[in-house]
Parts: C-alpha cells; sequence; structure tokens
C-alpha cells in the first residue's frame, strides 16, 4: 500500500514537473504576443493537473523513466485547457471567472480564446509529433488515441450533449453518457497511454480501460456530492449552484445517500479492474480513494 | 504545356473525389446528430477546394497514385474548414453569410459553430493517424508540418495579427507577413506535403517552398485586385467591401497598377521555383497562371 505522504510526493512533483514543461514550451513559441499571453494566461491559472497525473501514475505502474511520456502528458493537459476556454465562452457556458480568477476572455476578449483555445489543441498535435523520445509508432498510436477521445467522437461529442440536455431531465443513462465523453474519455486516455508507453500486455490495457472508464464516474459523482455538502471555503466557489441551475446531477437522479453508495461501487469496480491489470500496488489504487474522498 | 482542358479535368476531379471523401468520412462517425449536421452543412457548403487540389498536383508532379496523398488532402480541407467557421463567428468577423448561405453559427448556434471547428480540427489529425497507406514516419512528418502550419506559428497566428491590424494603416512588410501566415502556410503545407509523399529530394522542397510562398502572395494580390474590379455577379459578393471596412489590402497600399505589377513578379518568382524544381511542366504551372487570373 502506497502511504499517503509518497502519494502527496508523487502529486506534486508531477504538477510541479507538468507546469514547468508547459511554460517553457510556449514560452519558447515565436507568436504574437497577444496570443502567447492569453494561451500562458489559462496554463498558469493551473488547476489540479489531474489528467497528466493519472497518465505518469499509469505509466509508473510498469515503469520508471519518465521523460517518455512527457509530451503525451502535456499534449493532455493543453487540450484540456483549450476545452475549458471554449467552454467558459458567452456562446457556450458564459462563465466569468474559473479557479477565482477571469477566464480568458475576461482577461483577453472573446476573439483572442477562441484563438487560444484553437492554438492550444492544434499545439498538443505537435508536441506529440515532434518529441524525441518516441518513436514514429508510438507518436502515431498517440496522436490517434488523443484525437478520438478529444474529438467529435469523445470530449466534443459530450460538450454537445451536455448542451442540448440543459434544463431538461436526463436519465441516468444519459447522465452516464455524458460524462464518460465530456471527461471520460480524456481520463482514459490518460490511463491508457501511460500503460502504452510503458509497455503494458493488452489484456492489461483492457482492465485499465475498465478502471479509467469507473476513475471518470467516481471523479464525477463526488463532483456533484461536493456540490451539494462540500465546504465551499475548501472548495473556493459557492455550493448549491448545480440545484439553481437545474443541472443534472448524481444527486438529483439518486438523492445524496444513493449518489454515495453508487460511488462506493464504482470504487470497488475500479479496485477490481486494477487487480486484473496486475496494478493493485500501484499508485492508481491510492488516487482511485484520492478523488473518491477529496473535499475540492 | 497543360492544355486548359487538362487542368479544368484535374480540378473537376480532384474536388469531386475531395467532396465525396469528406462527406463519407464524415457521415460514418458515430457522433450527436446535431454535431454532425453542422460539420457537414459547412464541408458542403463548397468552395474552390484549392488547398486539396493544390496538394494532388504536387503529388502528382512526380508520382501518379493518388491514395497516398488523400489523408493529407482531407485533413488540410477539415482544417481549413474549421478556420473558416471560427472566422465567421460573432466574437471574430460576425460574418452572416458565406458563399451566399448563412455562415454556420447563422444555420445552427454560436456554441455550435464553436464545437464543429473544434471536431473538424481535431478530427483532421485522426484521419491523418488511423490512415491504412501511409508509413508511420509519413504520418509523423505530415501531422508536424500540419500543426506547425496551422497552430500557433502559422494560420492561428496569422489571424490574430490580421485582427489586430484591424482599422489601422499596415506597412507592405506587415500586410506579407499577415497573409503568409493567414494563408500562406496552409498553401505552404499543400505543396510541401504533396511532394514530400511522392519521394520529392530535399532540394525540390526547398525550391517548392518557395514557390508556394509566392503562389500564397499571388492567391491574396488578385483577391485583393478583385474585390475593386471584379464582376459581383462572378464573384457572388459585392465589390469594394475592403474599402468600405478600411481593410489592409495590396491595391490600398500599392494602387491597382502597382498591384497588378507586384503580382506580375511574383507569378515570375513561382515561374523560377518551379523550373528549380523540375516541376515546370507540371500542373503547377497552370495552377499559377489559373490563379493569376482567376475572376471568383
Amino acid at each position: 500500500m502506497i502511504v499517503q505522504q509518497e502519494l502527496n510526493d508523487f502529486i506534486n512533483t508531477t504538477k510541479q514537473l507538468i507546469q514547468q514543461e508547459l511554460q517553457k514550451r510556449l514560452q519558447n513559441l515565436d507568436i504574437p504576443e497577444r496570443l502567447k499571453n492569453s494561451m500562458l494566461y489559462s496554463i498558469r491559472a493551473g488547476g489540479k493537473r489531474m489528467r497528466p497525473v493519472l497518465l505518469m501514475a499509469s505509466y509508473e505502474a510498469y515503469h520508471h523513466d519518465r521523460e517518455k511520456a512527457l509530451s503525451a502528458a502535456l499534449a493532455l493537459e493543453m487540450i484540456h485547457t483549450y476545452s475549458l476556454i471554449h467552454d467558459d465562452l458567452p456562446a457556450m457556458d458564459d462563465d466569468d471567472l474559473r479557479r477565482g480568477q477571469p477566464t480568458n476572455h475576461k482577461q483577453y476578449d472573446d476573439a483572442t480564446a477562441v484563438l487560444a483555445g484553437d492554438a492550444l489543441l492544434t499545439f498538443g498535435f505537435e508536441v506529440i509529433a515532434a518529441d524525441a523520445y518516441l518513436t514514429s509508432e508510438e507518436k502515431v498510436q498517440l496522436i490517434q488515441l488523443l484525437s478520438e477521445a478529444s474529438g467529435p467522437k469523445g470530449m466534443v461529442a459530450g460538450q454537445m450533449l451536455d448542451m442540448e440536455a440543459e434544463k431538461k431531465p436526463v436519465t441516468l443513462a444519459e447522465l452516464e453518457t455524458i460524462h464518460l465523453n465530456k471527461t471520460g474519455e480524456l481520463f482514459r486516455f490518460a490511463i491508457h497511454s501511460g500503460a502504452y508507453l510503458s509497455g503494458a500486455t493488452a489484456e492489461q490495457l483492457a482492465y485499465l480501460d475498465q478502471f479509467a472508464h469507473y476513475l471518470g464516474l467516481i471523479f464525477q459523482v463526488q463532483d456533484d456530492i461536493l456540490d451539494v455538502s462540500g465546504d465551499p471555503e475548501k472548495l473556493g466557489k459557492p455550493v448549491g449552484s448545480d440545484n439553481e441551475n437545474e443541472k443534472n446531477t448524481y444527486v438529483r437522479l439518486l438523492g445524496l445517500e444513493g449518489a454515495a453508495s453508487m460511488k462506493q461501487d464504482y470504487v470497488q469496480k475500479a479496485y477490481d479492474a486494477l487487480y486484473g491489470a496486475n496494478a493493485e500496488t500501484s499508485l492508481l489504487k491510492s488516487l482511485t480513494d484520492y478523488f473518491s474522498n477529496r473535499d475540492h
């Protein structure tokens, strides 16, 4: 079993590495200042860097040399950041604040935010294609997985379904489809590509895909639970907003106890999948608990 | 010398192939209906399919089997189409019509148009990564070239510079920088990647990059000339709009005659580059004349 200190060290070290490398790659671009500043602004806004942390944890479940997994982790965080910038636009969710700071289009303007998102999305693929440590076969596999996960079949589909479901009731199955696309696909890429790069077998990869499936759902259920019962201080935002916005959530569909019990069920299934993948002693297990019990 | 009929046949056959394949690839996607319809709407709106035509012509200057160049041509047109959808948004150029039809966000809504653009951009990279005819090395090279050409160092930079230059006078050098990024980079990708796939040498590729440089400028100068002296019937839009919008154009900076003479100079330089690339008898030469003399 991984002790709490080891997990925290891993998360902090990985976050630092990702933050530093993202800034370096963007700083080095010889591009219009306003575009660069706008890209850097959203990259610096930070956040939990959960997806790169998962990718690195999945990689290190079987392997130990970090260099090979870095460009996939950077591309993943760039694409996640682009999706936040576009989601916040007035045309989409029209959010003024993210993590307590003005959203990209509030800090710059709508046009710049559209372009900064487009640029981060495109640059993500370039970072993998230009990597110095991966073989061509590995690059192609990563780019195919990442474009599938983030494009019209994956994250963009989820965003579309989410917009269409706004303010109308959905079934539990429909809610899961939205989340599996909107956030689950990038989680799956993180887990799958990390393990792929470290040489996991096809059987292990199949188990890890199952694990990622449940991990994404655990993350989302806990998100919905925190919006009802979380501590506004720790969350950095008021609670109860989902209810006010008539958002479709697990708590709304199942009640608070029902959601908590569904989460426990998912945690057990995630453990089982890790066991199948011979990764039950890895950081991934501690990260499952961390996601399930997080208070922000 | 290629006769006019041969050129027209090549253009029409290529347009048909591209149109048909783009539709097929998008139709086959199992994605939310509204997202698919919105992507198809802009893909079907058509246009000259100039970039795929150039890519295919460049490929066939040295080689004859079309299959290998197809996915690069499709990705290129998808990325060009995404850029039009995002450029037309209210946050950007705020255009209601494109090629006589409602723009994507007018036909659907702003959110759908943002997502359709994001989806086409991402799917473009997937189409290359998943191609059945290319080696992994070729895929990586194409993806790197295309992401560089269309991302923050290329097309997105051009769009940013263009927005910043709006309604303030620019120098001829600044105008060229905008065009070389905004449209020139995708032209260069078309010419370069077609020749690369057909096995052109490094020396030939260097000459063809020069050729693409001038071809992009010829295209843009003619665009500016047509806006002043074109036939509104053939153009499908009123003339004189650049002047009304105080747009920076070659005609504004050099006068109509000055722009025409600069275009002739570029045509000669494009010919010279084709000669250096041993491609002076190819379709590319006819396409240069076609671009230079086009009336719409």
